[in-house]
C-alpha cells in the first residue's frame, strides 16, 4: 500500500490537524513511458504553505484531495521509460507519499555516492538553487559588499551566506536563538550573527553593519524587512525570496513601512522564483558541488522520521525548531 | 527689501501657519564671483515636504531659520561672475525669496523666447527630468508596454504618461476628479484614466488593464500602490518616485501589503532621485524640447501669485487643487 498525505481543507492561518489527511491507496503500476519511484526523503519547505492557498501565484495551488506537493528523493523501482532504469536514484517532485508514479519529466537522476540523498533535497536541490541564483543573479553581489541575510540558519539562508563569503563579502546572518547564531559564525564562517529572538535587531544591525547594507536577502518579511530597509546603502539590492513570518497571517501581509528607503538610496527590491533559472541548474549544481568537495560550502540537514509525523514536522518550519534543511524520512532501502 | 519665506518650526503632519514665516531683509549685494537674481517664479513640489523633516535623506533638511529651499526662475540683475551677465534668465535653486545671491553654481541659463519661464520649472525642469529618467531609465519602457501612472495630472505624472505614449505604450493615468481625468484623455492622449476620488481603483485597473501592468510609476504610495502591485505582470517594473499620500503622516508610512507580488511576478521595485541623472539633463532637455516643438509633449502650469500666499498655495500639492505644475509667481519684469 502507498501511504499518502492529501490536502483535506485549506487552512486559515496556521495549518491544523484537519488540513491534511493520511490515507492509504494501492500502489499504482507505472503505465507506458512511466516510472514508479519509492520515496525515501520528503523536502519540507516554507513555499509549501503558499501552495495551500487558493490564490493566483507562480504555480497553481494544491487541489483538495490531491497529494500534497513536495520535493522528494528516492529510487526508481519500475521503469517503462527509456530515460530511467530500475535502481536509478532520483530527485524531483514526487509529493508527500511513499510511492509516486509519473512520466519522469519532473525527476532527474542523482548520485548518492557523491553526496547523500538528503543533500539533493537541500544544498544541491531547490533551496540551494534558490540561494545561488538569488544572491548572484538578483542580489548581484560583488567582492566587499556587506550582505545581510534573514532565515540565515535555514536551507536557503545558510547557502546564501556561504556563497557570499566565497565571493568575498562581509556576511551578517539573522537567526533565532544562540545555538543557530553560534552555528553561523563557528561552522559557516559568517562575520556576525543577530539573534532576533533575544537581541534588538535594529541596534545589532547598526553595530554589525555601521556603514549599512549593500545586499539584503529576505526570507522572512515583517519587521526584520523593515529594519533591513532602514539600513540600506546607496544602490542597495533587496532580494525578496520569501516572507515566512507572514505566511500564516489571518490578516493582510505587513507591508514594509520603510520602503521609501528604496527612493532615498536609489535601491532596488526584486522578487525571484527559482524555477526561472532551471536551464542553469546544471552549472550551479556543478559549482556548488565543487565548493562542497573543497570544504567551502557546508550542508546541514535536519531529518525527522515517519510520514505520520508530517504535520508536526512541517510546523517546525514556522516555529524555527530545526537547523538547516528540514527533511522527513519516509522510507529506506531494504 | 527682500521678502523671504523662512522655516520657523518643523511640522508634525500637515504644515500649518507656524511652519514658515514671511520676513523682510535688505537685499544683499553680490560679492566676488557672485550673482544677484531677481526671482519671478517659485517651483512648488511635493519633495519640499520631505525637506522639512529632520531625518537622513538624499539631501540635508532645510534648517530652522533658513530660507525655504525651492526651485526658482528669474533674471540676473547684478553679476560679478564671468559666466553670467545682467539680463540673463536663469533657473535654479534660489529658494522662496524675491532675491537670491549665490555663486551661480546652482543656476543655469534659460531662454524664455523658446518656452516661457514657467515651463523651465516644470516640464523642462526638475519634474520633467524626473519623469524622463524615471520612466525611461528606471521603468525601462518598451513599445507595447502597459503603463500605469499615479499623480497623472501632476507635473511629473503628466510627462511620464506623455513620454510613454510617444514610446508606443498603452497608458492609464490615476488622478483625482473628472476634470483631471478628462484632461488626461482629451488633452494628453492617455488611453484611460481612473478617478481615484470617485471610482473603485481596483475595479477600474482590472477593467482598463485586463492583462495587468508592465510598468507602474508611483508618485503617491498608500492604497494606490497596493492596487497597482496586485495587477503586476511578469517582470514588471515599479518606479518609486514619491509617496505624496504619506508625506504628512503622523504615524508610520503605510508599507505596501502586496509587495509579495514582486516575488510571484519576478518584478522589481526601484527608487530614484532625479539629481543622479544631472550629467544627462542636457540630452533630456533637448529631446523634450523637440517633442514640445512638435506638439507631442504638452506642458501645463498652474500659477498662483504673491509670496504672502506661499503657505496656502503649497497646500494645494496635497489637496490636489491644482492642475499640472504648481507655481508661485512672486515678481515680474518691470
Amino acid at each position: 500500500m502507498n501511504q499518502q498525505i492529501i490536502l483535506k481543507e485549506r487552512p486559515v492561518g496556521v495549518p491544523d490537524k484537519s488540513t491534511w489527511e493520511l490515507i492509504e491507496t494501492p500502489i499504482s503500476d507505472p503505465g507506458e513511458g512511466e516510472i514508479l519511484v519509492e520515496q525515501y526523503y520528503i523536502s519540507l519547505d516554507p513555499a509549501m504553505r503558499g501552495w495551500l492557498n487558493d490564490a493566483k501565484s507562480y504555480i497553481p495551488p494544491v487541489g483538495i484531495g490531491e497529494v500534497m506537493r513536495s520535493g522528494s528523493a528516492g529510487k526508481v523501482i519500475k521503469s517503462n521509460n527509456p530515460k530511467f532504469k530500475e535502481g536509478d536514484y532520483v530527485y524531483g517532485w514526487g509529493g508527500v507519499q511513499q510511492y509516486s508514479v509519473s512520466d519522469g519529466a519532473s525527476f532527474y537522476k542523482v548520485d548518492p555516492s557523491l553526496v547523500s540523498l538528503t543533500v539533493y533535497t537541500g544544498t544541491l536541490g531547490m533551496p540551494g538553487m534558490t540561494a545561488y541564483f538569488g544572491i548572484l543573479e538578483v542580489g548581484k553581489i560583488k567582492k566587499g559588499d556587506i550582505v545581510l541575510v534573514s532565515g540565515a540558519a535555514g536551507a536557503v539562508g545558510s547557502v546564501v551566506g556561504q556563497i557570499a563569503k566565497i565571493k568575498g563579502c562581509t556576511v551578517i546572518g539573522i537567526a533565532g536563538g544562540p545555538e543557530k547564531c553560534k552555528y553561523l559564525i563557528d561552522e559557516l564562517g559568517f562575520d556576525g550573527a543577530i539573534d532576533y529572538k533575544n537581541e534588538s535587531i535594529r541596534d545589532r544591525i547598526k553595530e554589525l553593519c555601521p556603514k549599512g547594507i549593500d545586499v539584503y536577502f529576505d526570507n522572512v518579511g515583517g519587521d526584520i524587512l523593515d529594519h533591513a530597509l532602514a539600513a540600506l546603502r546607496m544602490h542597495a539590492r533587496v532580494v525578496i525570496c520569501g516572507a515566512i513570518s507572514q505566511y500564516n497571517n489571518k490578516k493582510a501581509v505587513k507591508g514594509p513601512s520603510n520602503y521609501l528607503s528604496l527612493l532615498v538610496n536609489r535601491a532596488t527590491m526584486q522578487g525571484m522564483v527559482v524555477m526561472d533559472y532551471a536551464k542553469d541548474y546544471g552549472k550551479a549544481g556543478m559549482e556548488m558541488g565543487m565548493w562542497m568537495a573543497q570544504g567551502k560550502l557546508k550542508s546541514r540537514e535536519d531529518v525527522y522520521e515517519g510520514i505520520e509525523n508530517f504535520y508536526d514536522t512541517f510546523l517546525r518550519l514556522f516555529s524555527g525548531q530545526k537547523m538547516g534543511k528540514l527533511i522527513l524520512k519516509i522510507g529506506s532501502e531494504q
